[in-house]
């Protein structure tokens, strides 16, 4: 096991983040930096569905976190089975989105909890706490956000997008229902401005799917810059491509370049710094952010570590000026 | 397979019916009636749990009926798993009463059109066409009937009293909340008032806490009267017991004798026969209906339809006067 980074004093980290991506790097730095880690995450994949409310990054982060992932589905649990979905398609049910029989029962206990009047943040806390994960996870709003997809075909719920159509139509533009009134997670804002705090990175998430809605939410973006510590992006861009999820046609179809000059400039005058695979140095000459090129594929928990020391590095130094 | 028994002209049935005891003989109706079985059932087990609708006796009769039932244990469905509990468990969720991951979908799915604004009774027509069960399975109302049961402990909401507490306290009365206000489903009335009805059969189900609450809806035992059909009871006791869950128990704290002279007189004036067990023919002696004996025991599906065949002969033997 590494040995932890430490910021002198020790500092907490905000990690603001997506689903599959973002937890990969929320793992590693996890490892180093256990319950001083805070991970913010985008609600606006958050749906209803079955009368179930479903969230599909939160629960990504959760797995992750708590090691109950599965490392080769890519999404959803490990060891799970799918007698509850056989028998919808039997009832004549929807089954256009796949629940797994261990997966469902975080779906139905936040559901029942949420009925009952509890915040989605202390549902979260509660699960984290069982399932003993160390960092804290914070919706980051407890209102609702929801992302929709213009596309060539109409315009679509982000799951309907995602999953049912599975990213074929072609995006016009994003939108995010609710952010203008969304009211940050206070818990959020009290990690922002804490003198505790040491850096904030957003995590190789879409940034158009994922990170946006998070940054959506009003007084977020404010608060990150008051926050005076460096604020680091990793880029989900490695060689000119996006490594997994529809990153790279979304970029494509909305007439962005897919490069991680691209990503610093859909992030400048929010970010200080910006690190990018090695693969990708030529092609950002000339932005705003600093730079630190490192390999960035995670392909297991230790390119996670490795790339979640590399990140807190790149922003100790620059909180070092 | 026999050959169906037939009225002259052919008839409908109505049975009347709680949970697996009372489904054994509907299954063995099903297997000469088809379509001409109409399965009046009770709702006032009904409950809320971890904000899902649960039905456990409609969903017994259409796990019977549909060939589904796990036939071993008693209740729920065959080839049923259980990873949902267990992960529920895992979160620190409520587990006291087990939902397999095949039956959840039953639940879900009922609770999800409920919440559309469907009625009980469409939606259990809907999944038993879905299922092709031939005979109509009715809710006796689309309000909600609840059983409470007044014991040693307090009162107890009646899936604690069965499940939580394995009917270990004593029963000092029964209740059913709503009834009174209850609206008989339409779709019931219709069928007793029809013309092609033939007979209406009480099945062997618990007759204080199974029979009783389909009883309570208003309406229900006048038009039942009304409908000059014989109405034959089927005696859940068998040798001065009851074979299966807590009515012999529940008798006995109720100080009630443990005979079918007990349930005779339970439903006087409201049936013209009893079906009784062979082995309890002593002590039925100056009961006010008709009395048939016959084994009762159904351990296989032969045995069910054989009962079946003998309910539906003592029917026609008291409709032909």
């Amino acid at each position: 096991m590494p040995s932890p980074v430490t910021f002198d004093p020790p500092r907490t980290v905000i990690a603001i983040c997506g689903g599959v991506g973002g937890a990969k790097l929320a793992l590693g730095l996890k490892h180093l930096l256990g319950e001083r880690l805070i991970v913010v995450v985008n609600v606006a994949d958050d749906f209803e569905h079955m009368g179930l409310r479903i969230c599909p990054d939160l629960d990504t982060v959760i797995y992750t976190l708590s090691g109950l992932s599965d490392e080769v589905r890519g999404w959803g649990r490990a060891g799970e089975t799918w007698n509850f979905m056989e028998a919808i398609r039997q009832l004549g049910g929807e089954s256009w989105f796949a629940l797994g029989d261990r997966d469902l029962a975080l779906h139905v206990e936040r559901t029942r909890r949420l009925a009952a009047g509890e915040t989605l943040t202390s549902i979260i806390a509660g699960i984290a706490a069982t399932l003993e994960i160390a960092p804290r996870i914070l919706p980051v709003t407890d209102d609702d956000v929801r992302t929709k997809v213009v596309t060539s075909i109409g315009t679509l719920d982000f799951q309907r997008y995602f999953v049912e159509h599975r990213c074929e139509p072609t995006v016009r533009s994003i939108s995010f229902d609710g952010a203008t009134v969304a009211r940050l997670n206070p818990l959020v804002s009290a990690a922002l401005s804490s003198t505790e705090l040491g850096a904030i990175i957003l995590c190789p998430s879409n940034p158009y799917l994922s990170i946006d809605p998070i940054l959506a939410v009003p007084g977020l973006s404010d608060a990150m810059r008051r926050s005076g510590v460096p604020v680091v992006a990793v880029s989900p861009i490695i060689g000119g491509r996006a490594i997994k999820g529809p990153t790279a046609k979304i970029m494509s179809e909305l007439n962005i370049e897919t490069t991680s000059a691209s990503i610093a400039k859909h992030y400048t005058g929010l970010i200080d710094g910006l690190l990018i695979d090695s693969s990708d140095t030529a092609d950002v000459e000339g932005i705003a952010a600093h730079v630190h090129a490192t390999p960035t594929l995670m392909t297991d928990l230790p390119s996670r570590i490795v790339l979640a020391r590399e990140t807190l590095a790149f922003a100790a130094r620059l909180a070092a000026g």
